[in-house]
């Protein structure tokens, strides 16, 4: 592959991403790698794409309320509908990464995983991010992309391993990163199987089955790939559990962590973010031989071009 | 792929076979189905390897337990640990399947999985069958490795969805089956994440995660893979949902169950196998416009040639 990572910067970050794909995948390198074990995991909010102001699966859970008090209006009166159908942000903004999951699983019950997936792929099709005035679908970091590509095309097989909606961004994960959905790992709700009208389906309930974040992201990846990564990239604390199991591997590994130090062009922020915050993993990831990336000296542009 | 399935007869079902994966791998056929979406399901005891008069996970069980009761001989005037050491096929035949399972997970805990893996790799280069005098790998059915070979090399994802361990299954089924880990879905045990020796580990808990048989296949599909299989292959009534599931897919599909009515060359048996009995899915399966395999009748060879 010819000039691999072009919105990268020629800086020591992206030196240290080709030499570690050139290491594992050359047969006669100390470090090769079979195809078989080139596992890459990736988080995907603020890691793939923006998760600012608010998670784009926030954005989306705010019209999904929308459209269910416009069917069913006394719903607007009660929290915590009545924080979101008001758009009160600061209401908002105190609500837990779990409590939001939970929120988010009790407003999609009583359908089947295709009907979300409908509900989802339609909203994409349409759906603008308010700050960056694009597609939420477009909201993706454009050398991020370039990073999966280049790693498919080397013969690794990237997962997401995200504490977003399992459902939600394998819906969207096969069109905009080449993921399709046995490759994406996240948050799911428990299911239920049920005869409807003579049909065997699935029906997602409003019950946490796994919250993926953390350490749980390591025991997903145990169960959904049985294989530690031999790269892993994140950009929060949340993330650091399975950036420390990818650096305890036997083999040659890379952990790489995206620091939003931007403001200008995306956005500036670490340990403030109360939803996922980046405190301690700015430290350790170098401690475990890994990069951190900064993405206003290693992003030669931010977004793809639309 | 010139005589894909050589190991078959060329009666109806071989021509069944073919007339699918020819369909839905050919790109002005109707019924045409992009890559991505060949996803093939099969179950493993039973359907890929045998499980008569154990399951080969029990014969794996019982040399572990006979370990642990070497370095612990007080253990051996105990049950479970009696009826396995003194080989009581009796009373290991009146346990249930979950039973059983169970007893396998809580004699498999205090390890890492990667220790689990390595304990079973060993055991499966020497461990042989009492009946077929063979590797247990050597167990499996070659005309479904090569029914697997044919799909894989016809874009085919194929996936393991077993009621056996999944990391038992995962030790062994790229070498036998050209399947990887993360293909392989099974019945889990939980997992804790902990320090040791200053190094991220998982430790497998004597606690189930997931029992995957039933309906539990199809909850379990949906978790792993996201998409509903096109083709599903079993042979058992513990398969029928996983099948049923396939066959309400909105374009092509095939159904396929095993039937074990071979005395002579494997074994037969169905309705009476009291661990994991075939009785509906034998009528039910004909009704999803499915297929019955009669070893018998359609393996041209039953085991590979070793």
């Amino acid at each position: 592959m010819l000039n691999p990572l072009p919105s990268w910067y020629d800086i020591p970050t992206k030196q240290a991403i080709l030499d570690f794909v050139t290491a594992v995948t050359t047969e006669r390198h100390p470090d090769f790698v079979p195809p078989a074990e080139r596992i890459a995991t990736f988080d995907n909010d603020g890691t793939l794409w923006c998760e600012r102001p608010l998670l784009i699966q926030i954005f989306f859970l705010i019209d999904r309320i929308k459209s269910m008090v416009a069917e069913n209006p006394t719903l607007a009166t009660q929290q915590p509908f009545k924080a979101i159908v008001e758009q009160d942000l600061e209401t908002l903004k105190t609500f837990g990464k779990k409590e939001l999951l939970i929120l988010m699983f009790s407003s999609h019950t009583a359908m089947t995983p295709e009907e979300f997936a409908q509900i989802a792929q339609t909203w994409f099709k349409s759906a603008t991010h308010p700050r960056f005035q694009r597609l939420f679908k477009h909201c993706v970091f454009q050398p991020m992309v370039e990073l999966l590509q280049y790693l498919q095309s080397s013969g690794f097989k990237t997962f997401i391993v995200t504490g977003g909606g399992i459902e939600f961004v394998r819906s969207i994960a096969e069109e905009i990163y080449g993921i399709p959905p046995e490759q994406v790992i996240g948050s799911s709700s428990k299911t239920r199987f049920e005869w409807r009208d003579g049909q065997p389906n699935l029906i997602k309930l409003p019950e946490l089955n796994s919250f993926d974040d953390r350490e749980e992201k390591v025991k997903n990846i145990h169960l959904h790939i049985g294989r530690r990564p031999i790269l892993a990239v994140g950009n929060s604390d949340g993330d650091l559990a399975m950036m420390q199991y990818a650096a305890a591997g036997s083999g040659r590994h890379l952990t790489l962590l995206l620091h939003h130090d931007d403001a200008e062009r995306e956005d500036a922020y670490d340990r403030d973010f109360r939803l996922s915050p980046l405190t301690i993993a700015l430290d350790e990831v170098p401690k475990l031989g890994g990069r951190v990336i900064s993405m206003k000296q290693d992003f030669a542009q931010v977004f793809p071009p639309v």
